[in-house]
């Protein structure tokens, strides 16, 4: 089968044929339908050997919905053809986070030396992928697999950061979003259907700035020296009581610092890899600062529940799997609106 | 001036003439806009001497708006014809719960004799309102004072029931409202504000079920005998996360426990008296069954923010002061839709 | 191997010799240390057919610790020989519930028809136990497994009942035990270890206040006329934020309302079968009142985690698997003190 | 009265004579019987003109505890004699987080300009102190008001900072007390009465390591270069759940960063005024930063509940007021243990 792998550091990804992977006990093999393409990515490909554990080679992918093709022994439940998510983030399975499905979090993240499918290991931009667990599939529904994709990782990584400011968006309350983006886009719907926070989104580019507009956004703004001011005339003085940023630069955490109140939350979900300084008169008091990493197993079921009734949609532009390096470049340079997604398939 | 008092036990209220009061230190004179008319006040005109233990007389109307007329020494921070709402649930000031906002589960209640205006004391179905402390008057800014007298506590003791179990209400959920009358068409509006579960409202009166539907509720039923069953077909056969039972009598509790979840909570709020017995076999595992009573000070603020941002609006019939015994039969008779006001100024 | 098997509804438990089990494909094989005797098997031999959904035959046993024998295919991570306790509530493993480790609450329940091993499936009053999946196992460390059993059950439903309520056992609260059994003895160490609440415990028989009394209950009670009069008295007349009725009887059960507080919480977990009626003028405001039924898989690490740093330690009377029958009987009689443990191996 | 002035910026304070000053309605004259040395009062010594928004001069001391000696008009329910703590952090009283008695983060502080009572206005190191509302006095019960000052700060910062994070104190649970001072001593008492986390507290201080093992530490550290891989080593590789830096400057910082876990929390109290920078690899996946200030209304009534019960004793060391110059000396140089507290009245 065609897949895209990674087969050195630094370097761009390549499209080669390996063999269709065969489940074991407890395994699952999914014929994948869509595969979402991520920001971070762009990172493995950047970053110099060593910083990752990941060994190589591996297939790109960690954003992954399809189709059950066959279930190793030991397997019950599961029906050949069901649509499926792959629950992308692969932990121990036994430490406390795991058992809680926080695998995203699983205490023995350095022993095991990956991250899930697409990180380390096989992912699923190819024709198939092997799930080591039936554990981490979830059931789709009537979702169509081929777009669903982006809810399992630009869905549940804007959906854990939300939920867990959720307390903090009382009515009166606003929510900032830097970065209209992949992750962005689904920010701005989830928080629309999430909270009566008044929702703030923020972009130099106009089409991200028109799609935070039609997904709900109740303000639009530019991004430039007086965002902050804005912001803080928005919310009566009070500055957001969420920030969320989805590019994690200098000047977006910046902006993220002087957006946030009091008692509020700056996530840091954008990899760009930039800090913030923590310190009194930096921060209004008991504004809490820290970086967040994906989401757990129940709460992707909550998104996919969530795009079941339709109060959420992931904006997807769909690719052949061939294209893939072209569609690397366009994320890139910033030229892709919402988030692109490729069809092994078709 | 004109004031609406109880003067006998399990008897009508009667329009009678007083003076007009005078704010010592700490407290304020307010004019009154709006005084909502409540099922509970129903339930004072019916209870023998002895089971409330209030004196008489005092003047009913727990639920106001009106305007700042004066303010007594000591008051700082309020203009003269500012708008405000009166925080109804008066307590000591200094427990624990008190000290939190939340009067309403004031811990010296019994020792007080009285729970606030128009329980006990003098409330707000009068031309001017003595309230004891400026800390019970909460700015309304731009909303219309004659008639968001409901937000206090239709409004309050609503959200106040919704926001306690928001937890519950992740998206795949359901929430059921049992009886949409004054409280339960702001519950149906709070329900689709805060939380993205699907909402089903319940009640025999047509006019009352039309009202739901159009305050956005996902699913509205008759009430009869097979309303669990479709309740559990609307849920997924796992019932609702919560049910608020507006009523609080024999059949409306029955139905409560026949549709609640497992790890779900039952909210009786009506005062029609009638009890649920909780024992294996009798409900789902661990869901909570308790009788809930008005909101706390924080949460007042919260929903005037969400009026204020027009995510809800009370649905108000207004009548003249003069009109309140007819208005009470009405209500009693159920022949009121949304929630009625008295206007003692017109 | 021997073991201790339900044969037939509203009858004793027989000891027979039946195959040691081959674990499958992701399974794995026990060899039992310990296995708690639990007062509700003493209603699951009481209790008429049809009213469990299990099938007969079953081996008893649902509070189980030992050893691995070994594992089926596909199951990595366990080595032999190793110590584990095993989580007792088996479900789907798919559903909202169970992927956070909460498999106590199934979704699936209903359809499953067994709770788990010992409940409908064959437990560990056996020489070994079969386990279906590896996810139920828990590493035990350096604790003893032939006495650490009642972690598993009585610990555990204790700590999540106490957990779910710390939120209310500030400083200066209270916690009221309801019998000092096998689980009640438990909740009164774990709530000194968890919590500042002052803890009151009640029981009619000298021994179990005694155990009460070392285990570090502030006070304990004999439980009679004017028991609700006296925790009014310790709590300063506001009752007790947590009660805790480990009977559920008519009188535990009025006792229990009697005695909390508003904004409480009366949890009733022994499954005597009585009911407590909810309802206005019943219990405090807000006091909620529920089923409650095990907790999850991380709770269970936790408990361990507290056996392992010694803040709590199940009080222990040991036997032979052979005295399965006498046991029950004494259980039934209130003749044990602490938790009663079968050592199948000695 | 003699009382302990600021008077001018980059100074010292000077004892003076002032007029002792008579409540108005709604205020109260409380009787000094002891005011706390802090830290946070040498950072006001040391400010330039300009960085905080206080008037000059004023009389310091915010942390104090006394009788009620005579109250204004319209104040009911405190009787002269009365022994009270008062809560220091002045708000506006009408914001959204002051009806929650949150006035340390009042919406209003800046247009205030000034916290509270030795914050910018006159303070309790004076023989007498006037509060501005009788909604800032807390009743101390039976607890000595000449040495139960460090309570109503020292106490109530480590207590707010240690009760947000208690959900991450679970059992196996670790919590770091960096700075064993006027506070840190409070916070290792705090921790081992609320929670099961095993405590480590790191001083470079002999003497106050001394102290912490004596409040029941579980492991004392010197601080130096292996401090952060002797936590990871006492806490099976995770780090600390909660770290709670009292000094606050960059080797603190730099610690705090280096023993914490992932979804843990690092919180700021100390005012050294250095900062932490937060982003990608810098900390663990969701720990969360943040600069945290003094604590609430009813957080301040559980400490005194705490103390009521001797669960928590603040370490006092008492002087006469005019010893004031010289004690701020001692705290200077590192020279005292526990808290330092003035007695106005011996």
């Amino acid at each position: 089968m065609r897949a895209v792998r990674m087969t050195a550091w630094q370097g761009e990804p390549e499209i080669l044929d390996i063999p269709v992977p065969e489940p074991g006990p407890g395994q699952a093999l999914v014929k994948v339908a869509g595969a979402g393409v991520c920001h971070s990515d762009l990172h493995i490909m950047e970053w110099p050997e060593g910083l990752l554990q990941y060994e190589l080679p591996f297939t790109l992918g960690h954003e992954v919905t399809g189709w059950i093709e066959r279930t190793g022994p030991g397997v019950r439940g599961w029906g050949e053809g069901e649509a499926v998510a792959v629950y992308g983030a692969w932990g121990c399975g036994r430490c406390h986070r795991c058992v809680q499905g926080m695998e995203n979090y699983c205490e023995q993240t350095s022993a095991i030396k990956s991250s899930g499918g697409g990180l380390g290991l096989d992912g699923g931009m190819a024709e198939y992928m092997l799930v080591p667990s039936s554990r981490f599939l979830v059931p789709l529904g009537d979702l169509d697999p081929r777009t669903a994709a982006p809810l399992t990782d630009a869905g549940l990584t804007s959906y854990h950061a939300i939920k867990r400011s959720l307390h903090r968006l009382v009515p009166g309350s606003a929510a900032l979003v830097i970065g209209v983006g992949g992750l962005g886009h689904m920010a701005v719907e989830l928080l629309k259907a999430l909270s009566p926070a008044t929702v703030i989104a923020v972009d130099t580019a106009a089409g991200k700035r028109d799609l935070a507009k039609r997904l709900g956004a109740d303000h639009v703004l530019t991004g430039g020296q007086d965002t902050a001011l804005q912001v803080r005339d928005l919310t009566g003085g009070r500055g957001a009581e969420l920030v969320l940023d989805f590019v994690g630069g200098q000047q977006t955490l910046a902006l993220a610092a002087a957006c946030a109140s009091s008692l509020g939350e700056v996530a840091i979900v954008g990899m760009a890899g930039d800090e913030l300084p923590v310190g009194v008169g930096r921060l209004p008091f008991e504004c809490s600062v820290s970086v967040l990493y994906w989401g757990s197993r129940p709460e992707l079921m909550e998104v996919i529940a969530l795009a079941q009734q339709r109060r959420i949609t992931p904006q997807v532009e769909t690719f052949p799997l061939e294209q893939a390096p072209e569609v690397y470049r366009r994320l890139r340079e910033g030229r892709l609106t919402g988030r692109a997604v490729l069809l092994p398939h078709g």
